[in-house]
């Protein structure tokens, strides 16, 4: 019987709570954790990806707070007043805004190389390969959004969001040691999740898509890739429940 | 024969210049690019390093070319408004001078990230954790001279220089697959590079150990530091021409 997303979601939260830090980074420890807040959309989907091909959920966790932290360390670095000058995130200042701009950068970087180290604590490099793979599509994606010459919204999100939702999935299975030969319908699978957390997001921001296409039209694509979402689920060998019990999530959320 | 440190640097330069960059960074090349000049003493110590204990050279260069992204991206974050605020770097603009703040950010992560990937081209984690570990304390060091609050200069250039100094030896070794249990002689050396570095650079500077303790005697702990390292040299079973000729290198150098 897989977990449920709440019980996975507890355990991520339990786990950063008890992640020791490198302790040569000193007090950079407050404004990294200081930047560990969220929804955990990401380390939950790990675990329950790992989960559902038979893996122990302990020995995911990893795996899934290293995606964790790749993601905080961007939303730290976009949230620079050079980049998207954002004072606050969550309700709460920003790291920049809290600890200072120095500080946030060497924070930022902090988190990106302690989730790579988490990623190294498994016996082979595909973990850590499929992070650094999509942190290096977001730092793209962030990049082509910065100079604002993007075609078109699809191209931009699936290098911003697309890439870590892709491989907060196959990381799981790596972390599981699920055969390569078994991966494509889970990359199938996980090519959607982007798109839709992106779309959702949008609406509830009341902008990107729902500017591009308006609030129906927008509306429609988010249930369009949820149904995919699942139907690729469908087509995966595994015990999916939970996977579907999140892209269910993911569709209907409202914040 | 081992080759001289000239040829190593002429190989490392033209590993970098072919260096075929993630596609998805996009126009983040140019400016990754233009943060990549400097005198190639990490990656040189490092193909060196491998050469010593019996590696095809060609071997050690994605080790290499991945220590020294390391510390161009760290020059590149650390060049910036927030933190030294430094617009010239080897004579030329710094990144963010001639790119801008937001660009220079996103290439520094890009640099990281794409050193990572590099190590992660072997077919263990070592290269890459050994790397890993070398940035965390980097970090940290930064973290530390910037609060001020070090009560030492060799503890701070300890993380600053000395970590990533060590790990150009030991990414070069790991890369040759030299077996841990043969690490220990090699990392003794390894502990005297940075502090051999920092000094002499403080000398030509005048200033960090010349402000503390005096030319002179800032003087007699580089000739200090470089013999540790000759004498280290010498009990480690190794063919190590090339690196003695290295640290005395580094001991004479005036630029």
């Amino acid at each position: 019987m897989p977990r449920a997303p709440e019980e996975l979601r507890a355990l991520v939260e339990e786990y950063l709570d008890e992640l020791v830090l490198t302790p040569e980074l000193g007090t950079l420890a407050e404004p990294m954790r200081h930047a560990l807040g969220g929804k955990r959309v990401r380390p939950v989907l790990c675990l329950a990806s790992g989960e559902a091909v038979g893996a122990d959920v302990e020995s995911i966790l990893p795996a899934a707070a290293a995606v964790e932290l790749v993601h905080s360390f961007s939303l730290v670095h976009d949230d620079l007043p050079a980049l998207d000058d954002d004072a606050e995130r969550r309700g709460r200042p920003s790291v920049w805004a809290a600890f200072g701009e120095a500080t946030a950068i060497l924070a930022g970087d902090a988190l990106l190389a302690e989730a790579i180290r988490l990623a190294l604590s498994y016996p082979g490099t595909e973990v850590a390969r499929e992070l650094v793979g999509a942190t290096l599509g977001m730092i793209g994606g962030q990049q082509l959004d910065l100079e604002g010459t993007h075609d078109d919204l699809a191209t931009l999100h699936g290098l911003k969001t697309g890439a870590l939702f892709s491989a907060s999935v196959m990381c799981g299975l790596w972390a599981a040691g699920l055969p390569a030969s078994a991966h494509q319908p889970w990359r199938a699978f996980a090519a959607e999740l982007g798109l839709l957390f992106q779309i959702v997001d949008d609406i509830l921001d009341g902008d990107g898509y729902v500017l591009e296409v308006g609030p129906d039209q927008a509306r429609r694509l988010a249930d369009d890739a949820g149904e995919r979402a699942q139907e690729r689920l469908v087509a995966i060998p595994a015990e999916t429940s939970t996977l579907a019990e999140i892209v269910t999530g993911l569709v209907a959320r409202t914040s």
